[in-house]
């Protein structure tokens, strides 16, 4: 997963509304009776959701396989393209063709993708030079993890490294730059401190990885250097005996590796597949263009508690155990002559690899040519057995059931499931990216949804939430699913506790997060329109301030720590595994797409709301720009989509009715795509879900523009967002 | 219409391969027999087309009621939102609605639109003046055409302008520059002329209309003057004993009027629909920047026969009947003094104006949401007798007939069919493209194809070959329609005989043109990616040379003049009517969509294989780009194509089955759209069809690029063109 800050603080969602329980049970098609005798496969089009097949699946989804999938999965590094993750390649190959517990078929996909990775003969570090160059060195960060546990020693530990950090050896003076993000670098400006030639050492946090860097280049900074503070991962705790392998907290000589790209997908071939006959854009977008090199939080104490100049503000303090000071340089008194430089040596080498999807297929039996998706990264870091072992091995345990049925013969879909193992995710989501690319047309024409399971249980033992990050689906499916651990009550009870909003149409509900562009649903949902969802448990925010689990993209991240952490007993991945299996089956075997169109009408609602009043409103009517129009709109998508529900109330047997109405269904996501709304953001096309400018949770292209001041470009928005709207609604009219 | 002049000229066409011939009669689904008695609605569901229909409305048919239609609708001026405009949308509106005869339904859809008129109180004129300005005139072209019939006396008759052309009344030297082409203008650059401040008078053809201006202002033109040459339009004929109502020739007096603009669309919306709520785009693309008016060529000979400087190239001279010489001004021996100058004076005045579309439907019985579209532009320059009457007549014939037996009861289609009655076409195909901008998920999901009949017959007596400009639908329709006139072949054999080209599959067959932006089947083929086709009957070009029907877009464009010369006895127009009927009966009503994918690959070698020989061959091989991986892919296509055929012929009785193979069939075309391919020009997005560089009739961004010796961009767009190809591949596989 491509951890970004934004995901568990955003306000909405990205996709249709998955109202399970308000459509479910009214359309059980009446069979033709009396003396007719129509023919089998009238029977089976018309053939509604088995309720009883549901309880049985969910019942024989097991924790123990799923711990011992992770346990397979975890066993040793795969970083993308390497021999751990050919191996893995053959794993998912293997279990889908499964002659007892297979799919209909599986099959790689390829892709010539452009991949970053540190030179094994010259390691990446970032040094004190003394005052006299001599090639000494007065300290080195170090080139890897402990090796606390076994894990840690295992050949192929990738070095931690900045991919797609440019190599460079640049040495100046440090800085501390907080989070490396504009406004933090103008603080440093803004307090006479010239940034030219310095190197910057950031903390993770407050802005993507790429970001730090290419906004820091933009003032000057020579090279960067950036580290997980223990404030923000490990709620202060930086002491051995307090992180692991003694609990969840990272381990001071833990380093977050990560991808350093602003934008997703293949580098080289933006909208293209990756293949041999793909053409190679010129100029690589949103790649730092200054060496950069991540680093555990024991190296940036020795750098940060030496650091001269004024004290930092308050609140870029934090839990290295003493007062962070912005430098430039070092202090008199320090342990490094206050001369001294930093460098910053980067020797990474961009290559283009082959990294392959792993497809497995079901075929539907009456609508073939419907697609449901679910997906899952393979590539890790290192070992990956929460990031994203933990989907997998719920992914794995969800295919063996449905295999098992599937050959058994007791079972086939309505609709074809296509099952993703997407390769070089940790890289920029590029597997899934490209495969969008090479079936655009395809999945654009016949996906009901996306369903994403990356990283499946985020939390210790004290899981509590569920986390789908789609505006909806939170109704009757969660429902069903017991919560994991000593409660009675059910996934969706322990949801809507934790995290909830109270909406005018269901009272308090669980509340969801918004899908940016942190895993694999990216490219389904801003750049296909399909309707999307990420499931997830999730810790406990009120117990820790943890930015995500501490052994996030470290060499940590390995079974022993899910293990004994993160999830021990496994009950977590179980109830993720119920709750995604559950929502598969239902969007798979539904006569009716269990998705309640009329909840959309609300999502749109709550945007519009958000411009309608405080200094969004104020500046509108300043500048005498009317949201009317958009109100009528989305008031006209509110009663289009009640009537719409009402005719599918009536629904006859006709399998061709029931079809256009599961297409009026399945294509509203479609309708919100607008390729030419957002033409300098690769890939984004969502009038509704597109990133916006923080802040203020309204239709994207007018938050951005009104951000922007940018007046001209707030009416062409409203102008995109009403048409949109309309266009949208119009779909969902009696199609004669 | 607006006439572009690449329309009849070029190659290939615009959408998906119609071969009804060979996939009819193929796939009668046989109906449930022996003890069974399945429920009527699925012997609707698998019911095909019935050939006896086709046949009954064939001969329901009449061309005196065609001709009836016309002697109404030509009655008298409708340029678009006048009040004979207004007239014609009731008129429509009542024909639709009527009890005996008319449709399901009928609406009116209206949008505000950018038009431009001239000022009734200051008329536009080219005039000479005397070299001491004294505000009087040597000579002023004529403001209106002359009577010769009582139709050019009626009140409404616009006078000649060039709509969107700007005001003003710019006076310098005239100089005769051809056709006002880049190369026209460089030509007299090369011989030294200095064109700054000039006025150019200029001859139809060659350029689009508004080029002619865009262009000459490049070049420092301050005014444009453009007419109709003799040579071009009346095989030379100009005196009025041979012209108009003699024959079918232009009279001296008439101008074409015409829109000068370089897109299409309303020109203040562009991608939106021209509501209220439309944010106005700045800048108004492609409008001249130089006052602009046309003139007759009586007017013309009094200019160009006056020239001063030296003989225009061979290739200039025209049927005004003297040399044409270029200028600088008026010869010594002339007309006028030799210093005398020209002023060109525009009062045109851009107001925006509600207009309207009327929209027609009848509901499918069957697949109610699938749609097949059928359409003419309703406004005219004048009477519009040919332009748009001709296919409006046919048009309202058609919904007669099949509005007759829908309220009779005795049928209704499997498929929705809609008609439309386009506004403001001749401003730029408006109407209808503010349609699809309205509409554009709807369409873009459901619609099956788009049929155009603007100009239903363009030709005299000698009429001969249908023109369908799409590069397939060749086969089996015009088989069954018998030829106009007194041979006793079919429409097939005599546009074959007319026009034609060796297929691999089918040898010796009809050949298309290609569709641009010459009618409103452009939003629909290049925006929306809907298989479209246009429709018509012209005349043998071995007889004639004229670049269009002589009367086009003037005042002698009138019922008298299509009565008496461009089809007596209407028997052109009821064989066009009769063809376009039954393919929208067969594209409406056919078990199986009556299009065949294989022709497609025929289309795409096609394509290819213009770009795998010659000086584009040799271009690549020296700049080491190879054609391999569209060849591949093209192969590939054809392939899947061939199997695809197999397939369908192998469908069962489950109406879902003959639902996907037709969501294939119907969505392949839109496999072809890339929105990103041609960021530059508005509404293009069909990777095949879009404009391209003249004479290099292979994909469009290739050939651009190629003209343009830009090799990163023919790079990538072989890159686009073998992806959409893979893509369109991919859709005809089996679905799951």
């Amino acid at each position: 997963m491509k951890w970004q800050w934004q995901v568990l603080g955003a306000v909405c969602g990205g996709a249709l509304l998955l109202g399970a329980g308000i459509l479910l049970g009214h359309f059980a098609v009446p069979r033709a009776g009396g003396g007719r005798d129509p023919p089998r496969w009238l029977q089976d089009a018309s053939g509604d959701l088995d309720e009883k097949l549901i309880q049985d699946v969910m019942g024989q989804v097991e924790s123990a396989r799923i711990r011992e999938n992770l346990r397979v999965l975890a066993s040793r590094p795969h970083l993308a393209t390497t021999p751990g993750d050919r191996a893995l390649v053959q794993l998912l190959r293997q279990r889908w063709q499964d002659p007892q517990t297979g799919l209909d078929g599986a099959a790689e996909g390829t892709y010539d993708v452009l991949l970053s990775f540190p030179d094994p003969k010259r390691p990446n570090s970032v040094s004190v030079c003394p005052p006299v160059l001599n090639g000494s060195r007065l300290f080195e960060s170090q080139r890897s993890e402990k090796a606390l546990t076994p894990d840690q020693a295992q050949e192929d530990v990738v070095p931690p490294y900045a991919a797609y950090a440019p190599s460079g050896s640049p040495q100046g003076r440090l800085v501390y730059a907080h989070q490396g993000t504009r406004s933090d670098y103008e603080t440093l400006v803004g307090r006479g401190l010239d940034l030219n030639g310095t190197i910057a050492i950031v903390r993770y946090g407050g802005a993507g990885r790429a970001t730090k860097a290419v906004v820091g280049a933009e003032f000057g900074v020579a090279g960067l250097v950036v580290y997980t503070d223990p404030k923000d991962i490990n709620d202060g705790r930086a002491g051995e005996n307090d992180t692991y392998p003694n609990s969840w907290h990272l381990p001071p000589s833990g380093v977050e590796r990560g991808s350093y790209t602003e934008s997703f997908g293949d580098l080289l071939t933006p909208y293209h597949p990756a293949k041999g006959t793909a053409y190679d854009a010129p100029g690589h977008p949103g790649i730092p263009p200054i060496p950069t090199q991540p680093i555990g939080f024991e190296d940036a104490r020795t750098l940060i508690c030496s650091l001269a100049g004024p004290e930092a503000p308050a609140a870029w303090q934090g839990a290295l155990g003493c007062t962070y000071h912005t430098g430039p340089g070092f202090r008199m008194d320090g342990r490094f002559p206050s001369s001294s430089e930093v460098q910053v040596s980067v020797y990474n080498q961009r290559v283009i690899k082959k990294s392959a999807n792993v497809m497995g297929f079901i075929r539907g039996s009456q609508e073939p040519d419907r697609y449901v998706l679910y997906g899952n990264h393979r590539d890790s870091w290192v070992h990956g057995a929460v990031d994203p072992g933990s989907g997998t091995a719920v992914m794995l345990e969800i295919t063996r059931v449905l295999g098992k049925m599937l050959k058994e013969g007791t079972w086939r879909p309505r609709r074809s499931i296509i099952f993703g193992s997407w390769g070089a995710e940790e890289f920029g989501l590029i597997g899934s990216t490209e495969y969008t690319e090479e079936f655009s047309s395809k999945l654009q024409a016949r996906s009901v949804a996306y369903i994403n399971v990356d990283i499946s249980v985020f939390g210790g033992s004290f899981c509590t939430s569920l986390y789908p990050s789609n505006p909806c689906g939170q109704h009757a499916v969660p429902f069903a699913v017991p919560a994991p651990g000593s409660g009675t009550g059910s996934v969706y009870d322990n949801w809507r506790h934790h995290t909830n909003r109270s909406s005018p149409t269901y009272g308090v509900i669980p509340s969801l997060g918004s899908l940016g562009a942190g895993s694999d649903y990216a490219s389904f949902i801003h750049y296909l329109g399909i309707t999307s969802m990420d499931l997830a448990y999730t810790y406990d925010r009120s117990q820790t301030s943890a930015r995500i689990y501490p052994a996030y993209h470290t060499a940590f991240d390995t079974f022993d720590y899910t293990d004994r952490f993160i999830d021990p007993g496994f009950t977590s991945h179980q109830a993720v595994a119920r709750t995604a299996g559950n929502v598969l089956l239902r969007l798979a075997d539904s006569l009716v797409l269990p998705l309640n169109v009329s909840d959309y009408g609300e999502a749109l609602e709550g945007l519009y709301s958000v411009a309608a009043q405080g200094q969004v409103q104020a500046d509108l009517v300043a500048h005498n720009i009317s949201l009317a129009p958009l109100k009528v709109a989305i008031d006209r998508f509110k009663t289009i989509a009640a009537d719409f529900n009402q005719r599918v109330m009536k629904l006859k047997e006709d399998p061709l009715e029931v079809r256009m109405v599961n297409d009026q269904i399945m294509l509203l996501e479609r309708a919100f795509l607008d390729p030419r709304a957002f033409p300098n953001k690769y890939y984004y096309s969502h009038v509704l879900w597109a990133p916006r400018a923080a802040g203020v949770p309204t239709f994207p292209g007018l938050a951005e523009a009104h951000a922007a001041g940018d007046w001209d470009a707030v009416r062409k928005h409203l102008s995109i967002a009403t048409q949109a709207v309309e266009s949208a609604a119009s779909t969902l009219e009696p199609p004669a």
